[in-house]
């Protein structure tokens, strides 16, 4: 089942209004969820949605929570989320950390006490679509075995890094973890295998069965003990930063998440380079590791399946599960 | 056969001042180096230094050359590394971006046109011990295929995090590739298997054989896909933010790689917090990270192993290679 792009951003609407969101937030959390959708980033986009509106339900997020700047260092700033909607503080940080850098040609904002931001490339390609490079990151429940345990004491703490290209934006959002929790369920729903081992069974096995995996939580760290090193320093760098929470203060229950820590840090290009430099120096880099050599014209860059299927499901519909469109349809009525 | 820290230091002191370094820069020249080592990290410590000075001699490497500012916005800077000693040039660029951050919370310099800067950690830990905590990361010759090629096109580009944490600053220093070129010499040397697949043999399966993997060239990247996304990012990255090369224009020749771009970012934690307060946050987190649970007390903070082996080498001397050892003491006489 497919819907428009405009059916699709305007239940969503209408569930958040009705929810207690401002019009004016509610457009733009809206249109989070749904460009997730749109993008191919289904478990983030509509399919979170009815755990997003139970969350502030049950009192996990503010609707009526702006974030608030608590301080500033010249190009630094700590804002506090004040456990509003995730997405939305995002939104603002990477914003904010974007005028930043428009003076002092980087800019950053460390902010504290939010709540899960959703889609994390949302705010790459939203400081792409500015000119500027993002890089920014959150830390998580604890959902990832350090290198070396078997119980998760770390976070698998989504890495965004963005880069502007006028013919397509590289954008990089990746969990720490192999495959994130959404990536399991859906390879479980599907019945398929990972294409690598994701995990360790509860006999401690390496294994590409999703199932396996859930049920021993063990999930494997990108690179070993390199993805689990790198978790355990963003983690250290967002709380420290913003003051608030590191991954072990963080509800280990994914209902009860939240008080998450985020860093978003941005340079502005147009500051350092002319604007036909820039796309050049970027599409021939694109370009050369892209290039077909011999049987192997697969190499992809990050981002560009994201507007593949951006541009079939403007055109096509957006792939909805029926089921979720129906609850959605229902939280509206 | 070991020898002490400052006998270390002396000897390449005098063959940096032989080689034309002045007595200020060959002394910290000779201290990256000897640091290194002193470490564990003999691939970029002694081991590496014969090859340093080949580079010298055969004209990659600028013995007079310091770098030079080109441009500055705010917090963010450019540099020229004019073709100089890669660490002397990476020191200063770090070095400025932490007086940056202390000006404006946030401080980066990106440098263009650099020499291998060995050690990459040595930026962490240095941003570190100046209470910063420190991102950089550097762009190398094309020695990794991204992921859906079999030909090397992207850089393993080591990725330095840093954390400073009175009773044991955490810094993460990790190539992209899952066997960084000197690991898989080391592993092959020993006749040891690696722990897990570092990349394909030239019949294109998975293996655990160094020898099998240097002779196909395919080494894997950490998280496959994630890693070799992520190694493109930072290749954009740097090359916009510095104007210099990217991965594809650096001689694929390691005796000729140079050129390089690097980003140097520092975050002033003086700025956003009490020093107590700071040293206590990261202690929990680290504390979190490593207790011991059931059977597995076997978790390692990020530069946990450094310090241990910094200790014992400052005890019982530094191990090294005799041949190597011999030959640098030629280059001295």
């Amino acid at each position: 089942m497919r819907v428009s792009y405009s059916e699709l951003h305007d239940i969503l609407f209408r569930v958040l209004a009705r929810t207690g969101f401002t019009r004016e937030r509610a457009t733009r959390c809206a249109a989070l969820f749904a460009d997730a959708s749109r993008d191919g980033v289904y478990s983030h986009g509509l399919n979170r949605f009815p755990q997003f509106i139970t969350t502030i339900r049950n009192g996990v997020v503010d609707v009526d929570a702006v974030p608030r700047c608590l301080a500033r260092w010249g190009a630094l700033e700590r804002w506090d989320g004040r456990r509003g909607a995730g997405n939305l503080n995002a939104q603002h940080a990477m914003a904010r950390a974007i005028d930043l850098s428009r003076d002092q040609g980087i800019g950053c904002v460390a902010l504290a006490n939010t709540n899960h931001w959703m889609r994390g490339g949302s705010y790459g390609w939203q400081a792409a679509e500015a000119g500027a490079i993002g890089i920014c990151w959150t830390n998580t429940l604890p959902n990832l075995p350090p290198w070396g345990a078997t119980d998760p004491r770390v976070g698998n703490n989504p890495l965004v890094v963005a880069v502007p290209r006028p013919q397509g934006h590289v954008v990089l959002d990746m969990a720490l973890s192999q495959f994130s929790v959404g990536a399991l369920v859906a390879y479980r729903t599907r019945g398929e295998a990972l294409p690598v081992a994701g995990g360790y069974d509860t006999e401690g096995r390496l294994t590409c069965d999703a199932a396996a995996i859930e049920a021993s939580g063990r999930l494997l760290p990108i690179g070993f003990w390199k993805g689990s090193g790198l978790s355990i320093v963003l983690d250290l760098a967002g709380a420290l930063l913003s003051g608030g929470n590191a991954t072990w203060q963080v509800p280990a229950d994914p209902r009860k998440e939240t008080g998450l820590s985020q860093v978003f840090v941005a340079f502005d290009l147009s500051s350092v380079a002319d604007a036909h430099v820039a796309a050049r120096v970027a599409d021939q880099i694109v370009d050369h590791v892209r290039q077909p050599s011999g049987s192997d014209d697969t190499v992809k860059y990050p981002g560009q399946r994201t507007l593949e299927t951006r541009r079939r499901n403007l055109a096509e519909g957006i792939p909805v599960e029926p089921s979720i469109w129906h609850q959605v349809q229902e939280l509206a009525a």
